[in-house]
């Protein structure tokens, strides 16, 4: 299943004891309609207040309902802040987090003089104007292979901080400037650290060259602040070919597409 | 003074006792830039949930901080769900709520058959898909001078329910059908009651040349129902020439503008 969501009232995606989680949410509505708790494996966790403009999850069931009356049903009882996107009938073996290949977030500023308040939960309000050329240029030094330790918050260890980075770019779509990345993982706050250093070198903090260096240096202190999650969104997940859903045939009508932009 | 507001969450414009009202955050925000409560008159009640393009409020200090140096405070105190439009120096006998000469209302609906989770708070989400042809035809039935007892709240009585409408109509913006309407006032519910008739309209549920017999019917049972509040934007108000405060001059930098559309 793929759904959008609104993380602004949310703990995040994963389920836990002092917040209201998206996993929540999701399998609460699963036990109304399939009148059977089903436990869900989403494709990522998720920070409080992080947005998703695709999130995949998947879980096993031997309800008879198709994959059209799922979505319907979904699309029903669903808080308004969750949208189902699309319900496809997959390999019993899929994962939603092991066969995903490459994952893809956009950091959205809101870049005017004056405040949006209608937009004020959906991107990082940025006063000075921002060079999106120069951000743009600075992006491409994340792109390949690296040691991302100094992008990743204090305290944090995984098995090994390498990850690879396939795409990294900053455009500028209305009033808003959108730093868009792809790459085979994130270590914890990475995208939110890799924007705050764009945004450092927007303004003059850090030289436009730097990333090289903050990369090499494997140290967090060099590298820019964690912008907050609320200009962040979980954009899209890729899987291998094997699980490539998109070839699969879902019982849905053309006009039921993603509601919001890439 | 001239703000924004996104109304989610706030009870309204009203200062009130059980829940945060617009009118307390501009007077708490006052307050600590000017050192001293002052009670600001504002050009409407809005409800809860109802957001705001342009409301205007006045208040008479005698602060010797110039306009520009009270918009660059409230920017930077007021919360990030209200923004400060315009500050201008008027006339001491100038009234945001007396001097309104008429006001401009948009009731937003999300015409998707998708949801929108990032647009759940703005607009109301019909999924059926809304003429807005015919639609707009029928809003021009609202035009004129007409006794709007019909499009009344039930229990609230004023001198009169005379009012006088003079523009109404119905276009789509992308995703969005949009209900714009002028007149010289509103009573309580008005816009919502004609936006839900519209609606039923759209949907069959009234006769698209229906709206002058349930004017002149004065039965608020024969009109559609009241739409919730979140579609509602208070979007614009005019002032009568002697205090057209467009022609005041104003010391503000040109990029200072109206951060949302019309």
């Amino acid at each position: 299943m793929t759904i959008a969501f609104d993380g602004s009232n949310f703990g995040g995606w994963q389920r836990q004891k002092n917040s209201y989680a998206v996993q929540q949410a999701v399998e609460d509505t699963l036990k109304k309609i399939l009148k059977k708790r089903h436990t869900v494996t989403g494709c990522s966790r998720t920070d409080a207040g992080v947005h998703a403009n695709r999130y995949v999850f998947n879980f096993v069931t031997d309800s008879a309902i198709p994959c059209y009356g799922l979505f319907r049903a979904l699309h029903a009882i669903l808080p308004a802040d969750i949208a189902v996107i699309d319900v496809a009938e997959v390999d019993l073996a899929f994962s939603a987090r092991f066969n995903a290949v490459a994952k893809e977030y956009v950091y959205k500023f809101q870049n005017t003089t004056a405040r949006n308040p209608f937009n004020c939960r959906y991107a990082l309000h940025i006063e000075e104007p921002l060079d999106e050329r120069l951000m743009d240029a600075a992006a491409k030094d994340f792109i390949g292979r690296h040691d991302f330790a100094a992008f990743r918050a204090s305290g944090f260890q995984t098995l090994t901080s390498e990850r690879t980075i396939y795409a990294a770019g900053v455009e500028r779509c209305g009033e808003e400037l959108r730093f868009t990345v792809t790459g085979d993982g994130f270590l914890y706050n990475m995208v939110r650290i890799m924007a705050g250093t764009l945004y450092y070198i927007a303004i003059g903090k850090l030289r436009p060259d730097s990333i090289p260096a903050i990369l090499a240096s494997c140290d967090r202190e060099q590298a820019g602040k964690t912008l907050p999650p609320h200009g962040l969104y979980l954009n899209r997940i890729y899987y291998d070919n094997t699980y490539d859903y998109s070839k699969i045939s879902r019982p849905r009508p053309a006009a039921l597409l993603m509601p919001h932009h890439d």
